[in-house]
């Protein structure tokens, strides 16, 4: 891999291919049939990724991620049905927040930042709750870098005859989901995380029978899912102006993702990418937020040295400085950073990233990485 | 200019520089600062274009151009107030159904495709309904090409003590406005159009006072202004992940417009663009919807010829073969296409798409470009 520098270790914008990259170098006409082709190819794809290509459809929405999550939520839940939200960091509060912008009404189960929400409690709370239509939940909690037990609550959602409602931003494309074996309504990801695409879209994997009855229930036209999926359908084009650029880069993306063996390809690189990192950092002294059986092959929280020396920002800086952009903290309760492991890396940036650590401590004059008790403690 | 066809004859996407594309090649942290003094850089120059510094604030929203209408629209206007939307043409339909959508009042003043708003309408319909708040308008209406007298209309919205929110997606950037003298409570466009981006987001100039007063108010997260507004002012960054490439582009774009003679420069080259296809076409016998008083610089629409052998399918075939990408016709009442003369093309480029519709003609055996006198009289 040998990449122009910084290395992005961040959970998205990453580090992309250069041939990903190049794919933005012709401008494309939204109305043609050649970028009609390719719309209809990147969906084809993700179907089949997920093993929905039976009962679901993709459809691919403008913005940013959130914008394809609110897409989802206004219009593939009924105004009168509730939602129960399961919160284990920052994203989970965002759909909730999503919901209740919208005027949706919505339940909470909340559990710390470095808990995994529990599939006993989420039975618990549908056995007691007939209002409860939908269940909303993270699959990878990027602002903790927690792999959440999907296939586990998917189980009990569907025993309980709800609808699992799955926010897999930051996972989709490196984490095994299939639509056979884990049911869901919808699940949500977008161009720039695992793909290794470019920012500028996302996208919904939908049931179809939803999407037929979702018919003029967004609250909103721009994040009407139904509107795209029919005007896709019916014409092949997006319904309004699709990011073309982007788009090409995801086809693109999408074809190297295949390459390298499809989801299971790119998980076993971004594990051993993890793995690699996640050795390195404690040996040096570090401590993940998280214990082993939580880690996610996406991104990694670290507990911030007591250090009286360390400071996030130079820390930061030093890095950029060596050629390594990584990322702030998302707690709201101890003081941390994160480092991704997905994108265009390999072990031996990995290993550059460690030799760049030890450059960057040394120069802060921060000799003990280990982080203060307290944080430890709340761990 | 040398540009890889084909050339993109179309309202945006369109054809972009080499340099503006090349911008993409590098990946960006939206979290750096490298990335967050591009952003505030575009904002600022944005805010110059349309003389507006003092007053309004430059608020850029993810998604295309129709995300940021609906964000100023869900965001900016309160939810008792009515909004009188001034429709000639597809693009004021869409402002109805966006605020349709929203649960917003509206109150529709409507003219044929090829007529304009007329002032003296608006200022009777404002002295008779206190209950109007907003007008909203199209500055040039992309579906049929029409200029609409944006200045004629802002001075009676101003003197009725009403607010102007300008739809000006296909104009700002090449079409004057000056917010001193063109009163406006909020311009709207994008990325992809006369700056001569690439499309991924779209933007509002908004006056300050009424962002202040919009917490909260949005009936959408993913869209609420005032909430991207609070964050790239207390943080520098996008609330939500930026199409980083996408800004990317924009930035090295308006470094163009700048040095082509911002605004005034652009707008010459476009206008002469205009003038040679609307006169070269005229010369083979096409007629345009609208009398010379209503072109823009920036779109034309063509009358299909009545010819038995004029196939639009067919036309647009033979001339994508020769490197000609063309637009079809938007209007409902009568069979038209249209023709853009924005993008990275000159007069040069406009003599041979001549000669292309020449040969496309030739090849199609129509040797008659009039359209059917119905048309003409709809005219
Ligand atoms: C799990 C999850 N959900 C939602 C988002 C929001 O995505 P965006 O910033 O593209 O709106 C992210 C972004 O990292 C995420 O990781
Ligand atoms: C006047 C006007 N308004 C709104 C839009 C919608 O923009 P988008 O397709 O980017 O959503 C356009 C697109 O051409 C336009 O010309």
């Amino acid at each position: 891999m040998s990449i122009q520098q910084p290395y992005l270790l961040t959970p998205g914008p990453l580090t992309t291919s250069a041939s990903v990259k190049a794919a933005m170098m012709k401008d494309w006409g939204s109305w043609d049939q050649d970028f009609n082709t390719k719309t209809a190819e990147i969906c084809q794809q993700l179907l089949r990724c997920a093993n929905a290509s039976e009962h679901h459809e993709c459809v691919p929405m403008q913005g940013s991620g959130t914008f394809a999550v609110e897409a989802a939520l206004g219009s593939l839940i009924e105004p009168t049905s509730t939602t129960l939200v399961l919160v284990n960091g920052a994203y989970g509060k965002r759909l909730v927040s999503l919901l209740t912008r919208m005027g949706r009404d919505c339940d909470v189960l909340a559990w710390g930042d470095a808990e995994a929400p529990c599939a006993r409690a989420v039975a618990d709370r549908l056995a007691a709750s007939p209002e409860i239509g939908h269940v909303a939940m993270i699959h990878c909690e990027t602002s903790s870098g927690m792999l959440n037990p999907v296939a586990a609550i998917a189980e009990v959602v569907a025993a309980h005859g709800r609808e699992l409602i799955l926010d897999s931003m930051s996972g989709f494309g490196a984490l095994e989901i299939d639509a056979q074996r884990t049911p869901f309504l919808a699940l949500i990801s977008s161009a720039n995380k695992c793909f290794e695409g470019v920012p500028g879209f996302g996208f919904v994997i939908a049931r179809r029978d939803a999407l037929q009855a979702a018919q003029g229930r967004s609250h909103s036209l721009s994040l009407d899912l139904h509107d795209q999926w029919q005007y896709l359908k019916r014409t092949g084009q997006w319904r309004y102006t699709p990011p073309t650029h982007v788009v090409a880069a995801f086809h693109q993306a999408l074809k190297e993702h295949a390459e390298e063996g499809g989801i299971a390809g790119r998980h076993a690189r971004y594990r051993a990418n993890m793995q690699r990192l996640v050795a390195g950092m404690r040996q040096r002294g570090f401590t993940t937020l998280l214990d082993d059986a939580w880690l996610s092959p996406i991104i990694t929280t670290f507990l911030s040295p007591a250090h009286s020396d360390f400071d996030f920002s130079r820390f930061y800086a030093e890095l950029k400085a060596r050629g390594f952009i990584i990322y702030p903290g998302k707690l709201t309760e101890v003081e941390s950073f994160r480092i991704g492991s997905i994108g265009q890396l390999d072990v031996r940036v990995m290993d550059q990233l460690l030799a760049a650590v030890d450059d960057a401590l040394a120069t802060l004059g921060v000799d003990d990485a280990r982080p203060c008790a307290d944080a430890v403690a709340l761990n």
